[in-house]
């Protein structure tokens, strides 16, 4: 069978005009190539239908499937969003209880709202040394479902967004022996599975659910996903619901097209691809261990995707930002995210040498400038242990808790009415939206949790180290530091 | 400030090496040309973020309110679907109630569930002697308003699938009188209040919430549409977080840039462009006034979006789907969709002359041979008597009542254990999923509603005379009539 781009350009080049939508009519002046627009059809005879697959789309999808050994696969237009979503709405009842870790994707925070969930949460925790959160652990699974009840789903990230990757294997037996399912957020690991010296990936690792963004580490387009099934646990026509609901009803083509080509190119050139990419990023740790200030804490293979490079700065004269922005302005090579520490460069299968080479001699260079650069150290490690102080406060941190049971959950919280009120005068109120340091992006503060003062005082400190604090707002008052306030329901 | 394409293309033409996110790094072997792999990026420096727009997608956002007369306009990446789920989702408090057209999109009935909403409807009547549903009435808002309590909002379709345009100003008056906010599914209208000779747009009308699918009837890609709002009685902030809740949390640069360039072309070349499409829909709809056969029953102007061409077959010895066929296979046009009694072929700004002659030259000569084409007329009649039977009765105009309120409303009911029975031992039962007829779509039967005798008999001739009913299922059996079934809640 040919592939769907092949298919539809074969379609455009016939004598059919279109008397149906979409709109453009198989041509548009503009920018982009009108091949975008000739392979961008709707749901006509031959092309099936996303939403009830039965033809190209049904082979397409089992492909998949047979590729990454889930016993079914759908593909996803609205980014891993959608498969999120699905996936939480299908193996959760409304109302029901679920177990996910803190640091998951606003996605999985949204389907607990949207399916009025009680949650629970797992903590993940700093690697030895490190400003950097580590996958969670099965141990760590294992003592929340002792001591929780009720649990209907347990949900992780792996890899996580520096590359972490979780024992899904042993976390998946320990929940299946509650008889309950597991879902995993692979979004970062839609190349797993394939090779040698790559984890396997978590639908060959036991999970129920596993969702890919196939456009993050495989070559397909913005916005393009899949979401595997696999085992007995999980109700098929449910899911299928709830995919046909967060999707539009008019599935682009010129994504799934993609989905098609970036899995068919990986199949078929699986042993070379994944060998270059393999020896690639070993050549080029081999070089950079040269260095002598930049740091390479975590590249140690097995529990990390060799493909997160994470630059750490710890010891240097500057900050994680100051090395993305000379990385950026100096070299031309745009990394992936800059925080206090350390920063993170992606590679994929579809890198070339260039890009390996590039960096390499980009950053052996700046180890070398380092003894020279005058910039305050200090600033640098106290911003890291701020940050690290918040998410381990034991405010924070309670693994076995669902919420706060004496007050409002999370979606009934995210509902309520709010006001805005200065950040120190919030001591023992209940936030009405998520607070979060950006980078790491997980909550420090979910709708409905309460402000101790301690969380409060850490807050403020975070802010006026100037560290990115999103969920608060500032007003700038004459002569003075500006004040921060924060937006909580209303006293009971 | 330049376009959204041409920044993109220049950003992918610099030197700057992408180490992040999307992993095909602006380049991929294939089919597809490279410029929709360059310009499809993620939220890097200086390209904004669709969930927090400031920048670019702030100003392409209001150029597209200033376009169309709204307050306030939002760019989506999931069609329509994701505009109504949201537009939904904000005006309608959880549980609260909802006033909606029957011929609503699945979308809207998908909001209800996720929102567990009370759902009264309006059932569209059918143009005087014509199986083609008409838009919904000022008279029909009214009086649904008057005998009804504590509808939140009300939700209508206009233009409908066969372009037939409602009354939005008069509407909107009825529905403000009682404070409360309009919300139109424009999916196909995002061509309309730009010129003369055709309809002014819903915001232009005073609706609160409007959806336009701009790949429906401008050129931009599939999955693009736009939700604009206007006036007070809509939480903007309660609207953004549905947005974010219902989309990607990476927007596709490419859907977004395809917006940006048609709404742009649509803005520069308005006056030619529409001049033009009314020119040559005027043009066709008097050559073809020469057919004896064929009929064009609806092209009235006015209430009647042009774009849509209605080509009837009633008193002809042809079905529309014969017609369909026929154009398809023997001239290579492909029509939008086939009914009994008629086909719908649908034209844009993106349709050049050809496409009108073509049309025009293929149904002139079809209707000439329509004398000598002998098949059975009397078929084709009797069907289109039974789709409007089914729709038109009794049990199923309920336009006063808010779903049977002696049993479980629509969301439960979705949810609810449900069996198989045959069909006509499920008399008294209720439905556990939507019935309808294909075309038009609209919903016989909603989950929850109560199966009547009369409603079971006429699905069941329906399907019998070779009507396409979605929602129920066949077992063949050995040498009689397949038997239907289908799917019911458990009785209480």
């Amino acid at each position: 069978m040919e592939h769907l781009f092949a298919q539809l350009k074969k379609h455009s080049a016939s004598e059919m005009y279109p008397y149906h939508m979409p709109g453009h009519k198989r041509h548009c002046f503009g920018e982009l190539s009108q091949d975008s627009y000739q392979c961008d059809i709707t749901e006509i005879e031959g092309f099936d239908n996303l939403h009830d697959a039965t033809g190209i789309l049904k082979v397409l999808q089992d492909q998949a499937a047979a590729m990454y050994g889930a016993d079914e696969s759908f593909y996803l237009v609205n980014g891993s969003t959608a498969g999120v979503l699905s996936a939480i709405s299908s193996a959760v009842s409304e109302g029901g209880h679920i177990l996910m870790s803190r640091n998951c994707h606003k996605s999985s925070y949204h389907a607990a709202y949207l399916r009025r969930l009680r949650v629970s949460y797992l903590y993940p925790s700093y690697i030895e040394g490190l400003p950097i959160l580590d996958a969670i652990t099965p141990k760590q699974v294992e003592e929340a479902l002792e001591q929780l009840e009720d649990v209907e789903a347990v949900m992780i990230v792996s890899p996580t967004y520096e590359g972490r990757i979780a024992d899904v294997e042993a976390i998946s037996k320990i929940v299946h022996a509650k008889g309950i399912p597991l879902i995993v957020d692979e979004a970062h690991g839609s190349h797993l599975g394939f090779a040698d010296g790559f984890s396997r990936n978590s639908c060959q690792c036991g999970a129920d659910l596993v969702i890919h963004s196939v456009h993050k580490t495989l070559p397909a387009l913005t916005q393009t996903a899949l979401l595997h099934v696999c085992g007995a646990l999980i109700d098929r026509d449910k899911l299928r619901r709830f995919l046909r609901i967060y999707q539009s009803s008019s599935p682009s083509y010129l994504l799934m097209g993609s989905i098609d080509n970036a899995l068919h190119y990986v199949e078929k050139n699986r042993v070379h691809l994944f060998a270059e990419f393999r020896k690639n990023c070993h050549e080029m740790m081999e070089k950079l261990q040269d260095c002598k200030h930049l740091k390479f804490p975590i590249m140690d293979g097995g529990r990390q995707d060799i493909g997160k490079l994470v630059i750490s700065v710890e010891g240097t004269n500057i900050t994680g930002k100051q090395l993305y922005d000379l990385l950026r302005g100096k070299y031309h090579l745009e990394l992936e995210m800059a925080a206090q520490q350390y920063c993170l460069a992606m590679f994929t299968v579809n890198d070339g040498k260039e890009a390996y080479e590039r960096m390499t001699s980009a950053l052996i260079e700046i180890d070398k400038e380092l003894e020279y650069l005058k910039i305050d150290a200090e600033v640098g490690a106290e911003k890291a242990d701020m940050e690290r102080n918040i998410l381990e406060s034991e405010e924070v941190c309670k693994i076995f808790l669902s919420g706060d049971v004496k007050g409002k959950s999370f979606y009934e919280a995210w509902d309520s009415p709010r006001q805005e009120v200065l950040l120190m005068d919030a001591v023992g109120m209940r936030s009405a939206e998520f607070v979060n340091l950006y980078p790491p992006g997980i909550p420090i503060l979910v709708p409905g949790e309460r402000l101790t003062r301690k969380v409060c005082t850490q807050i403020k400190t975070a802010f006026e180290c100037g560290l990115t604090v999103q969920g608060v707002s500032f007003v700038a008052s004459s002569g003075s530091k500006p004040e921060l306030y924060i937006s909580v329901i209303d006293a009971e």
